[in-house]
């Protein structure tokens, strides 16, 4: 595996939805990186305090000062506010790099399941709502519980990348390389990005029945 | 990961659509394992033409015999003729574990995209027509070149079993464990196969954009 890896160290990350577990392990990872790191919420209060939970030079705001000021947005949002959350911020995020990491999954006791999207998937559904950002799918095995530990120097995980913009998607493959033991692998384009999403279910099952925080490997790269 | 194996080195194996690639290779890799093989097609002469090209112990035989004489029975047939044929097996393959790794996928200048399944995946669908038999949703990611290249004696990954009825996964997942380098991993209920069965586009993606023969590993297991 050989690609062009572009410098991506001086890029300011802003992760709306990032008082959640998944958001703040990966602000957590970033600013261990290097990267001014943003917490984004609908209350700035609750960003500031998931910042301050976080430590390190991670800041908090309401989302639309996180989309406005940050140069890649990761959407670590829960589903049900998808659509609305990122209507709400199209001109703060246009021009630029949208990271979708959302899950549309939904539960029930025989364990997790994936949900129907009317655009396909949630990054679909994101690159709808915001025609003028470029989005990505990406970081959507990563396990929060590793993210958030403090013994876990290394995850070791491939990030399955998934876009129609090729510069986008070699910027989000090099941003998921910050972290260590982790790699963005190219995955296809945006419409086969569903499998990737719903594949966490899978995830899920495998982490119920073997008590692990599985993530996936490429092989032959 | 742990488990307990079942001895799996007794059980013969049919491979329905066994003339195409992924089905020989499977056939050889079984073979080579020291199994019963038999490869089903519509054309016993096709499927004793297509045992033959694979050689060792491998037999050939319509695919209706196939299904009535092999203790475990793989579909690899094409996804065009998936609903028909095993339709036309129901009473053959009732009791049995039956293997799906069929990959509903369209293609098109840019390339491997999912097809919609109305029961939801292929192996849904096979559950549906095959409602007396065992269905597994297995084997969807393992490289038809790398199976049947004779340089290579290991395949480094893990295939992922999907399915309801825990003792039919649990015999399909020693059963990839047979393979030299593989390992089975249980990777939930059928109502999760879809994303497995799409991932083979993003799969091909991958292939194309790195020159690969990509498989997944499970990390943490």
């Amino acid at each position: 595996m050989s690609t062009d890896i572009p410098d991506v160290s001086k890029i300011s990350i802003g992760i709306l939805g990032g008082t959640g577990d998944q958001g703040k392990g990966l602000a957590r990872r970033f600013a261990l990186a290097g990267h001014t790191v943003l917490i984004g919420s609908r209350s700035a209060e609750r960003a500031q305090a998931a910042a301050e939970s976080v430590g390190g030079s991670v800041r908090g705001a309401d989302n639309p000062t996180v989309a406005a000021e940050a140069d890649v947005v990761i959407v670590a949002i829960p589903w049900d506010g998808h659509r609305s959350t990122l209507e709400s911020l199209r001109s703060e995020l246009a021009g630029k790099i949208v990271v979708d990491c959302v899950n549309p999954l939904g539960f029930d006791k025989q364990g997790a399941y994936a949900l129907a999207v009317e655009e396909g998937s949630a990054a679909q559904q994101a690159a709808a709502v915001l025609p003028d950002s470029r989005v990505v799918a990406a970081f959507h095995h990563v396990s929060a519980v590793l993210l958030m530990d403090p013994e876990v120097e290394e995850i070791t995980l491939d990030v399955l990348v998934a876009g129609d913009d090729r510069e986008a998607t070699d910027t989000v493959q090099a941003l998921a390389g910050r972290i260590p033991g982790m790699r963005g692998v190219y995955a296809g384009r945006l419409r086969n990005a569903h499998q990737v999403e719903a594949l966490t279910a899978n995830l899920i099952s495998i982490n119920r029945r073997y008590k692990a925080h599985a993530g996936l490997r490429v092989t032959d790269l």
